[in-house]
């Protein structure tokens, strides 16, 4: 059995990453979708290990002396990360995973992990998602323009992602995934026992 | 309009590849099938620019001089050759390029443009290519013999592919070649526009 891939989707807000995620999911049952790690208090209707492993700072900090995330933050007072244990299964059981992190934590798996395989979610056009952004209603005019400032710094220092995929619809966004998943299990170093004729 | 990009497919005798690379072309309409040029002497049936496009020798030699070819090599006394004029032509138009050419050739095609993209049609065993060239009836055993030797040769030397497309079916060869196409349609390069904030 070959061993599954890990796959890093990041996008700016507003671009419909989660739909397309969403979409690719339910397309690809076998995908391990990587559930975070945070310090973060639990919400009513939030389940542990399902939309976040909830974890007290001290067990926090513990985990990160120990080497065990992939990557991790802390935002507006709370830690999030990347597990790496939950991953390394998913991968040992022949299952690629995603994970949907930003653009800092891509680095930090990169750094670690260089055969991750990065694909940044973009907009048709800035016009575009600035009117997604609007449409959506849910934040101000000034809000709104922040949001954008940041996704064209995003994209700036996102040029070093192995892939593009353009949200035009979401049909079109979930089959080029689909396809950079396929087209990564072609490379050499995937099909290295057919290479050297060990079979 | 994107540029088209070009695409080397190679694999060795047996593996099936004129009938993966038949079914590719029936399902991608859009794509050019690379005519190669020859001086060997037009066969019943074959026509000009769609079989071959026949030359005679000073003409071939004439094109050699002013750089026309992506790669030629003689064989048996006949030279054959990809013309890079048609290839660019077909690129301009926004339109994939397959080349069906030998691992040899494409060193050549990669040494001058090293952003063509090369796969390698394989078997899915030597055992099953040994049981595809006998089925195929054409050669004696002795002639199977020294083509799964070559096959093995030439394998050795092609772990600088970008791809390995395994050819167990038909149908999964051409999804995972069609993942290819899409797939590096999606590499950064392929999308500076957007990345560069021009639209």
């Amino acid at each position: 059995m070959t061993k599954g891939k890990t796959f890093i989707i990041s996008g700016p807000s507003g671009v419909g990453k989660s739909t397309v995620l969403h979409a690719l999911l339910e397309r690809r049952k076998e995908l391990y979708f990587s559930v975070s790690a945070t310090t973060r208090p639990r919400r009513a209707g939030e389940e542990d290990g399902v939309h976040y492993h909830f974890l007290d700072v001290d067990t926090f900090r513990e985990w990160i002396a120990k080497d065990e995330f992939l990557e991790y933050a802390e935002y507006v007072g709370n830690f999030y990360g990347t597990p790496k244990r939950f991953v390394d299964e998913a991968m040992d059981q022949g299952r690629d995973v995603i994970l949907d992190i930003e653009v800092q934590g891509a680095n930090q798996v990169t750094g670690k992990r260089p055969e991750t395989v990065t694909i940044f979610i973009a907009p048709p056009s800035w016009t575009e998602l600035e009117r997604r952004l609007t449409e959506r209603g849910t934040d101000s005019a000034e809000k709104i323009q922040k949001r954008l400032l940041r996704a064209k710094v995003e994209f700036q220092t996102a040029h070093t992602y192995d892939y593009f995929v353009i949200n035009d619809t979401v049909e079109n966004a979930v089959g080029e995934l689909e396809a950079i998943l396929t087209a990564e299990h072609c490379k050499p170093q995937e099909r290295m026992e057919i290479i050297n004729g060990n079979n």
